[in-house]
């Protein structure tokens, strides 16, 4: 058991969600390297002591260089705004330390491409989340075994709710390509669809702001988006990514038809799965509801009784626990860096469509 | 109470379930026009006396030549295959009989307009059951109202599973755009969509034959479908149809997004509707599942419980008592010939869409 | 195809419905009798001529003397208060018509006997339709085949919520026994725990009146009820009745677990049944949510298609097929005033077990 | 910001869960102590070093009075087995140290009333999670504030399946009766009513030994029970508890039904929470849905995102920030021992019940 230092930029939402997951993964998963909670770094000096007595964190800064190049910082997480991403991630892999960055990567895709490019022979990891409940890593067996048979159609969506009241005001999050639904949502989903079906060849996609003005000024980024989308197996596929979708708190939710069955799935209600298989008579066959337990992927350390279900904050700790074996092993864990950029680059191709009105092949861009 | 002689058009599948409407839509609406069922059609004669005897009608007959020009038959109810709606339509509007055509209306764009011409001054209308539902038929006031603000989104799905199967034989299902998922299973949620938001302007859209080889012979029409679509009206969607969805028996399946809340159904599940609205404070917002009841349209003559339920048959009944009523009041019920041409010029800007792949506008068909 | 002369008493919820169901069921079913409506009767002449033309009946008569006694009534359908049941039924059978009653049989355990001996050797059903749905019919074979093995544990509910605001009004509903929630809504679920598990040995109970006075009155018979009983098979079951059930419209609903799986279903959604079996490994088992279809009894002659679902008349129109098969064929079709008269010795002993707070023998009644 | 030490009895499933929490809840809530590992115990050396390497404790020890009377070991959580929980308690309130006990509180009545007599003057709390999950509480929250108005109806089960496959063996599970479904499971729901409803006076329950054989020996405790109560307030209620229930995984799950609405929640689905009221008019009524989130109890320092939801782990970091909470500030937090006692004296009077099979009082136990 050895220590390793943490350091995390940003002690919001995701900062807190990473110091509380850095904390916890060492008892969960009896890890071999453990987690000091060494560092924080916000935007003031007055957040940032904030979030370090909250968190229990030895040290706070408000410069991010500070707590990169910060000796007893060993391996850093990115919890920032998506504009900060690049340049501190390049600063780390300078210095050769770890790299685990919130998603998106970059806050386009040249800068994902750039941060891909520096994290070459480093440990290097993204965050995304959702693919990795239990259920979700579940599903993707399912599907790489064939348990539904070659896979012929995927609906996907990331909807929620946060803006769908138009009266809710402009702010920072309604400004800039980067904060916007596809820049901020559809990476999540975007990402699924690439790691339960595989490559997207192609494209077409219609993004829009639906209100163009809020209380307290205009606005800037897409509020929704749509895509039809041909995987490289030949898979057709539809997806939809929404902050204005009234009801929806957590639309993560996807569904994936194959010649010999299909499995559906939403974040909504993350501890079951929907399983539908031919193997039954006819009037015995339907859609099981298969609840997670210590049967699927990384649940049994969180609980030996089934059904008794993770919830967000467990899949944080997931993720501290394969960058913290990335680090120990010097093996990449997926998803990395270029998973990363994988889903930059559709988005990109998604935005191109929505301009040209036409298809857009992903290897384009 | 006035009695008026039907001729039913086709034994099977819709042609039974239209002779039971007929039989039953009286005692359920207490309708002022009371069927005699007087003669039915089928390919031949040993089948046309076949369903004269289960059904219950005086005559049979294997010529729809002889059925339309009956004197005794006064409404005709077309339940055959789409390649013979047009001409027999034709045929009975000449001898200015009222007549009820099964969907689609016409196996083509350029077959519905002749219909729609040849209608007019008639009684005349096309079998959209789905959207006749005492849910669905909520769904539409509520929409209509403003319950859920101005619609911001649409999804929709006609999904069924029966050809999922890769070793399902090839048949005449397999064979002609009209049979094909397009041509049989689109025009419900299409009708759905027009009658839900609005008018479509523009689609794009994929289609594709993915078993194109089946036991038996190789398939020439579609096994599924999807395309992004706008409503005149501004709201954005999404469609997607298939006859190999595994899993799927009914889904007709809609999302409706507005600026005040949302809407959800899937007829797999036809007594329930899903609302979501922005009355309450947010601890205690959610979904609402409405179970339909007395309070909803065309239900209480079914049954005076509410959540006892209504079923597939129960939506013809409601047909014929609106054709009933269009006969007898001289005035034309939803949904009409035009409503039927409607869709059908849809799919065909959908097909064209496919093969140009580009966004192609519906008025251009 | 020989005709028969039908007679309704009653004309109300339940008369429709039978009315309905007899213009129906030949159609539907190709039954070998035919229904002819002869003759309808109902309280006051007036009523009983509004609902002859309603329904489409010969003669209309406002006494169900005249009508049992009509020559041309040869079979007959008890649709009126539970009160009537037992002077209709004794008199029909004394001229030795068929008869179908309405539930519960009679409105005590007596009446129900003395039904029961006057049924002898004549044609006699009983109006328990939630069992004869295609989902509720396939439980029961799927329980008898031992598809879950040995029942270990019943769980069954009948809930409405028709009085569930403390200010609906005292009407007749509110008076006697037999309209009470043991009265009038336990026997459909009683009679359903009999149907799948098989007799009830011993019940310990617990009835009340909740609201005791309402607007226009005092209420006299009870709200809701509740027991535990033990089957004849050694199972354990627990039930419960009531009519103040907040949200719940058609709360038809049981759970049946045994030694290798369990069922559940809910009559809400009435064309769903959910089986849990473990025959699958661990990680895939799930309860499966199995839509009704033509591979479930009685359900192809009302679909061709496979989830699109059958309502509340399907019922009564699978009821009016058995009851002129029973006819016909001159066989008792399940289930008979026999099964009725169970259904009213479990209620008789539940309402001893209330009154004396013990356990009560079913056969002490 | 004060450390304090703790140490843990049992290192199993158990034990995990609140090391976890101990090393989490700091950051989660910002408690203002901060719980420092210190000792954990287990039942041999080897297991108790293993649990200390694993989850980052100071010391390990193969007796629990070596850990209680440890210096450093400033707090206690019991995590063994039920028999073990009474002389434990009782030593450590001996030297004042507060103590959190794992349901059930004592391994029979008469322990848990020594062991609230111990705990008098001392902080204590008792492990019933369930009851805190921001679902559940908020539901309680709910009922107390008449959302539904006055309670007519409960019923609640708690119900498992690991151990419903006959053929699973005989082991220290099958012996005792603190083991067996009424002292094992029982708990937490009879918790979760008297907290939701209010004290319960009277119940009458049945408690059997279905498999009273498995591979490996006989079984000589309960594997599912049931009983009917009467509450203080009048209210009835129903509820279940099994170990053999196929198909459910983790069955805490309750029906409140009151005069103003309706209240439905399972823990099998713990992030949604169904509420039924009657504000709407009635063709919009129906059950809603509402998804946990920051507007419900304890549910933000988890997530700031609504829908994304909690899980089992959570619960326990819940449990943990009260017992800090109640040892910071030297103020009781629920539910403390006493409702430990409540819960054992209703399970006394059911088993009491069981083998007079009369209705027993509470007050008499
Ligand atoms: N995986 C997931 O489920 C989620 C991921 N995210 C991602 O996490 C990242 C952070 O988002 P949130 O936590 O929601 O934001 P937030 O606004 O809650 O927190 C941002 C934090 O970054 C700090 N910060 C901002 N600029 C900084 C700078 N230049 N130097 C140092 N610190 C700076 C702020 O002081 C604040 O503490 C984003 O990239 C976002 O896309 C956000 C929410 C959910
Ligand atoms: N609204 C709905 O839910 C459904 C609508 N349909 C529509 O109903 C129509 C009939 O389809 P199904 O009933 O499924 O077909 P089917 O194959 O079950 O029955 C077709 C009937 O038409 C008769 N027929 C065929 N060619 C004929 C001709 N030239 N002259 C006279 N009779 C002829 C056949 O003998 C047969 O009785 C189609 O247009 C179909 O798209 C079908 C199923 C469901
Ligand atoms: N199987 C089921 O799902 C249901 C069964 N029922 C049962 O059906 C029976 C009728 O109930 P509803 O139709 O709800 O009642 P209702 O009040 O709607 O109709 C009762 C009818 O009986 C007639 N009637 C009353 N007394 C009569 C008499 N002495 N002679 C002739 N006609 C008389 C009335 O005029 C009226 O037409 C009851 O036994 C009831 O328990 C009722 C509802 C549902
Ligand atoms: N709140 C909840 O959700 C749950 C509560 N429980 C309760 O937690 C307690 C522990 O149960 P589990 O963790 O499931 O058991 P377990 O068998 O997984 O772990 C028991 C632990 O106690 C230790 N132990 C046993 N006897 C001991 C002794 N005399 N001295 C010191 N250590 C001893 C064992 O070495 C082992 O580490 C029980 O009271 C049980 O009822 C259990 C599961 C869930």
């Amino acid at each position: 058991m050895t220590e390793i230092g943490i350091g995390i930029i940003g002690g919001g939402y995701m900062g807190k969600a990473h110091a509380v997951a850095m904390s916890a993964v060492g008892a969960v998963f009896n890890t071999a390297l453990r987690p000091r909670l060494e560092m924080i770094c916000a935007s003031s000096p007055a957040s940032a002591e904030k979030y370090r007595v909250a968190y229990g964190f030895a040290r706070a800064t408000d410069s991010w260089q500070v707590l990169v190049n910060d000796p007893k910082v060993e391996a850093i997480v990115i919890a920032s705004p998506q504009e900060t991403h690049c340049d501190i991630a390049q600063a780390a892999f300078a210095l050769g330390k770890p790299v685990f960055c919130e998603k998106p990567l970059g806050a386009s895709l040249e800068q994902s491409r750039a941060m891909v490019a520096a994290a070459q022979g480093h440990t290097n990891m993204v965050g995304f989340n959702y693919i990795r409940t239990p259920a979700s890593q579940f599903v993707r067996q399912l599907v790489a075994q064939g348990a539904i048979g070659d896979v012929t159609w995927f609906r996907g969506e990331h909807t929620e709710d946060f803006l769908a009241d138009p009266d809710s005001p402009a702010t920072w999050r309604t400004q800039g390509d980067a904060n916007g639904t596809m820049g901020d949502l559809a990476p999540h989903m975007i990402n699924g669809a690439l790691a339960l079906i595989g490559p997207i060849r192609a494209v077409m996609a219609e993004v829009e702001i639906v209100h163009t003005s809020r209380p307290g000024g205009s606005v800037t980024n897409d509020d929704h988006g749509q895509m039809m989308c041909r995987f490289a197996n030949g898979a057709m596929g539809q997806m939809y990514f929404s902050r204005i979708s009234h009801g929806r708190k957590m639309g993560y939710a996807y569904e994936i038809t194959g010649t010999k069955g299909a499995i559906r799935f939403d974040q909504e209600d993350q501890n079951a799965i929907w399983l539908y298989t031919t193997d039954e008579p006819e009037a015995t066959r339907g859609f099981r509801k298969i609840l997670t337990g210590p049967a699927h992927p990384d649940y049994l350390p969180f609980c030996q009784g089934p059904g008794h279900g993770t919830g967000y904050q467990d899949q944080i700790i997931i993720e501290a626990r394969d960058f913290l074996q990335a680090i120990e092993t010097k093996t990449p864990v997926w998803p990395t860096f270029r998973d990363g950029m994988d889903v930059n680059q559709i988005i990109a191709a998604a935005m191109a469509s929505n301009r040209t009105k036409t298809w857009v092949d992903v290897a384009s861009l």
